[in-house]
């Protein structure tokens, strides 16, 4: 039943898309990306698309917008190329931060992106860990809305958990951090943060008991470490013991690795590998956990016409 | 400039819109809602609407499937009579509480009924306090989102606040209630809410310290006033002291009036009036703030092309 | 090769969805309908959808607006749900009668209702008699419009139909009715209408001939049976002799029962089983005559690709 | 305020144009129509559109195909020349009559070109006398549904009408007969079609009391007037008097005068101006009114900002 | 695989698409095409539609505006038959010479028909040699947009060629003249033009070397064949051989056939088969070479999912 | 008039925007350009929207993707912020050299960045030189498409211009030189390319006569400069003079200048401003001709209702 679906990747994760490829038992079809002296880019589809389910594997990782655009062409190709359908496969929806009107004449730009998306092509969508649920309800199209939290969750299993509490940078994510710590049955904690002006939020204290805790620290995405670093230097005050850093998604930019290689008390980083890196962007102490599996069963079951919800739970009411 | 401004009204909640009209200076034109034999709706638009800015208030209050087809019949009636602008006034969007997908195949039901709204017409929308920051990004079409805390705050100035903590019912409603809380500068504390089965979620601890001190309670919707007298209770095991409760949408369904006038400890209940009430679905420690003079004020400012966001702040960049 | 077709139903009319299902030989799917205390809807599809083709089985009867909205959320849930093709099985369109502009700005309800569906993810639909038949066009996406004529005819074969006249309340109805005379060889009259009122319309005389004669009536809907004991009084002042009501959607709404159970010189009222009745909302005379299998063979032939409309004649244009 | 109007005209009929500019005090602006060599047509709209109220005035007369791709072209280059609104004026809308599927797999071509006209630019459509009420709802724009039935019955005014009926030549038709009646003070009748086979319908009685009575027939087009002489042969068995014809649209194509000026009995033939007529198509005792006032009123009026429907009735209803 | 397409044709070439049929080995389907006495047309596909991959073949040759607007009623037909996708293939879309806005407020044509098509219902294209390569840009589906370069220059395989030299008529269609040129291993020259006044364009020169050389004028399409004689007078100054003209489109309207029968220089005229001729307009000297193999192979590809792209070249990318 | 334009720019060329401004005689309205750590985007626009008319300016030059993105965001922003119309003033629209599928399965880059800017809020678009007319028909929102010939032939007006040539690159741009040697009166030539393997294509000959002539070759954009040095060195085999380069759209990206400032025989390379330049992009001969005008032109033009393409031509039909 595998048999007409297609995969391409853009230049974003490559090894990703790759590590798909291998469990489906497909060939990673080939396309080549040209940038022309005029700095626009052209991507060529290198395998026929004419019926079949295409997928397009594109992080929207740095450089964010070339890989957003590389991405949007890809879509477009297939479409003029006559596929049945076009599945955006995009590991880390990073534009999903932009979920709100937090200033005035702003754009929501996570939802400016999906429709995007829409335009250009894509008649599906399957991500994983979008900054807020509701960003979901932003795309015009199905989207298959993957969770790293078990796959993170399954790290700690065997650990020592004794004396730990589960820490949320912020109250926004704290819904998360709550399902996560339940998961591992430890209690759970907050960042509680302040606006100083319009540029500068500081985390003012830490709501719920933390004092002298193993803390594991969760968040969606971590890209320079600063507010990771800030947090930390709060929950000191709190004479916390040692740290353990998770997240779906390990940016790891800007200063990122010297900061966070620089913090004694962190035990770990245990991260998913939504997110390519280079040598110098992997923090010393990084342990990284594929998500590869987990797209590739999404997209078989979705080819087989099965259930994907059901890979998140025993709920009875999976069909 | 504001000559021609015209607004009708559902049955959901006219006063609201007198008011409005009020404030405005301009008449509430008539509308006739007609309920045929076979239970269909029927509305009329008794005035021009010839090129005119069109504005419908309904409020999506119980009934709330009878008042959201009657404002789509509004919506589409002023289209099809050549309106220039379409604006839906919804003090209370109701829908927007059902924004992520957390159970499998269920709809979004805030986008869809946003999605519903622009079929029908709608080309602006002016709502208030929608149950997360991000619905504002399910609209397809322009939408003035106006926040009720600093009316809500308004309340507590010049009254006693020593020793008091601003209380969330859970964590996604955390982020409000710490602006808020910053408002009246005061510390912030968040149920912590535990799944036990499909159906049934429980608040198992309180985050943060409210230990023998007065709580403001706040909330976007009181309802049926289960959950809140669910966190009442478990305050109580913290030995708070008087409890006030804040909120936008105050509706009061089912035994909320009795169950609220039963809390001996409530020293009252602060809202507004995006939700009309009975007298016998009003608790008897209401305290109720319009806000449609806001509303008013931001469809004056619109009309003349004037910034609305500049209602809410003394930010410089706000044109 | 029906294996694939899944089928839901609303609250509006669950039996009818069994019995389809029982003729297509497919279990009925389950769905969960909650009621939130604010209330706003929730329903859940309670089956896999990948892939498939869902057919949704809702009658839009009272509560016309519940069932709707009903309607709606679940054609988006299954829209999410990544399904093939969604058609919504509407066995009586109610809002079909308001299919014009007879009074300045209202909404066509019906165009209205036809968007809202395709808005809401309806790739299809299946419905039965509509008031006229233009309302197909209103419809953006393809209808398969069932007609109960043959179905109802069949009912009069091998009675007394002699000295028996066809009678269309009015001249809007009187071409259906011509054909369904054509179909027992009976000869056709209409009803004329005067509006007295904006709001009052009086039947003044019967055009053609039914003086003395038995009559069989003919309408797409009985709701409360106002204008249809209208008929029949003006009809006895032509001395008519037994009267039969032949009806596709019989609501019985209001005051229906009693105003039939009250004409003694009603034979019998023949209606399909579209609308859902309780015992106290069935009139004495009634006789219903099953159109689900119809409806099944509709989408039966429709899942084997083939045609539809050769269900209805013999011509041999049909592929 | 009419200063801002640019009226154009495509091939079409040009004199109903001039005149409604006449009426408007406006310059009818000029266009150049070229046909490539290849039959491709092109229209130049030789006058600045932009930012201002676009008016394209074509009926949809014979060549109908010619006319509508003529209009297409008009309205599309309107949009591209930044017009703010454009208006098509489409005193005879002839697809109409393509209102419903009354055959397998035919379109229903009177939504079809509605929607066309949308897809080309058009924001707003006025026209006249539409063959069914419903086709009103095929549009997705505004439309302004015009009445001849005033225009017509002023004709009679002063007349005798004594022992006088109206009669509509089918069922369809009746309702629109029956206001015309009405605002006549006259009774009446309609022709009952039978269907013969796929391709032959014949009027097989007369439904109401037409006999020894002079007639006036209405309907709302006359093209070859084949049917119109059938109805006459028919109405001649009830020995029927002098016989009147009213008529919206006078297309009187084919063989339609030489077959009216045949009909001795037949006292005269009124119509509007919807369609332009040459010499030989116009019948001996033809009796045109013109409806370009009223088009150019509801043209002024929409300008203005003033209620259109208001025109029509003295209803207490109107803005 | 083939065994569930279904091709229609409408009245612009039938023994294009019957031949089309007998390479596919499928039947063509009849359709029944009547045009009302307004002048109106209805199209009715007669074969099953539902569910099938259904092929309209049509293409827009004089009288065109016919032939478009009975391509748009099939279209809209097999839509509402509820068919899986619909193309439309048009041998000749001679719209396509409307692609840009050389003069102010004229519509780009092309982009409004390809418009047109998408509205009424076409979900594919398939074409061949669009006026210009820009053309396909202009289609919100996917087209397969097919060259007649390869079939022309077959019939000049083995044929003497040497001293011969490939003439554009002008600038804009060099490029593919080089491209022609160069599968014959030819050089190439183009006229070049001055545009007189706003209606009057002459060649003023040829640039490129033609002295003495025996010519070859390649031009997408040959209607009147004014510029095509003015062209060769202008080469004739220049003293050229014997002339052999080649083009995809022959449509030979007007007074082509004589104009081109007078030329003695001339050896032949070679044509596809896109334009269906009847005697009197075919030039003495046509050679005409069929492409409904080419369209046959297209949609054979298509629909059994391979590659069309491959037909055109021995590039290794082709899937 | 001119008081309701607000502009707004982003990065890619401020001074262009600046002065536009200037011209109009508005002030530049600030925006703030955020990055976030994660690489995403977000644009606030610092002035009031509301009900204004808004134009936001960005060329497509290097970093392209970068200023596509910050382009789409600020757009959506406008919309977001209730604005009353959206122009995207685009110098230079880069992506219109992607205006063929001469490739397989590629995208139509022109096509899907105007569809996207259209989907982001764009209701028209002003840009210059689209390389080639029909992008035009590309938009789905009105463009006004400007012309730098004239002001590019002005630089030549006065100069010695006896015994020279205009050249063409190649055939697709030859048809644009014509019109540039017309208004100079100067006879025209043009590359003849030939493609060597996918990747290279190569100047085989230029078709027309330049031997021993002074050429000005003309352009609609110089990149790298390395097919214009290709070219001059084939125009040398030809023994041409002095070599003066004209272009709308001087980018100069890679080694463009170095290549450039090696060619002695150049006299003069004229560009436009379209492009904003640093020093070292700087050519040593460039001479810039400020097209900001023409822009501020076409801005106040279409505020103002008035005609812009009177702007370019003497032509009696505008209005």
């Amino acid at each position: 039943m595998t048999d007409d679906i297609t995969v391409f990747t853009g230049n974003a994760h490559p090894e990703f898309a790759q590590e798909m490829c291998g469990i489906l038992g497909v060939d990673l079809s080939p396309t080549k990306i040209t940038r022309f002296s005029n700095d626009c880019l052209q991507v060529q589809l290198r395998a026929n698309c004419r019926r079949k389910d295409v997928y397009i594997v594109q992080s929207l990782v740095p450089p964010v917008q070339e890989n957003l655009v590389e991405l949007l062409l890809m879509l477009d190709a297939a479409r003029g190329a006559s596929a049945n359908h076009i599945t955006a496969v995009i590991p880390h929806f990073s534009y999903a931060r932009s979920d709100k009107k937090d200033a005035p004449r702003i754009s929501i730009g996570a939802k400016l992106v999906a429709d995007l998306l829409a335009t250009a092509g894509a008649t599906r969508v399957i991500t994983m860990t979008l900054h807020s649920e509701q960003v979901h309800g932003f795309f015009p199209v199905p989207v298959d809305h993957l969770s790293a939290i078990r796959e993170l969750a399954a790290h700690y299993k065997g650990k020592d958990l004794s004396n730990t509490v589960v820490v949320s940078p912020d109250f926004g994510y704290a819904k998360v951090a709550s399902e996560f710590a339940r998961l591992l049955k430890l209690p759970v904690a907050a960042g509680s943060k302040r606006r100083m002006s319009d540029d500068t939020v500081v985390i003012d204290e830490i709501v719920g008991d933390v004092r002298g805790k193993k803390v594991i620290i969760i968040d969606d995405e971590v890209a320079t470490a600063g507010s990771m670093v800030e947090l930390m230097d709060k929950l000191r005050e709190y004479e916390v013991g040692a740290i353990s850093i998770a997240t779906t998604h390990g940016l790891f930019t800007g200063q990122a690795v010297e900061r966070l290689n620089a913090q004694d008390d962190v035990l770990e980083i245990v991260s998913t590998d939504t997110v390519p890196l280079t040598e110098e962007r992997t923090p010393a102490k990084l342990e990284t956990r594929s998500v590869a599996p987990l797209f590739a069963q999404a997209v078989r079951r979705h080819n087989a016409g099965e259930s994907i919800s059901s890979l998140f739970s025993d709920d009875v009411t999976h069909g």
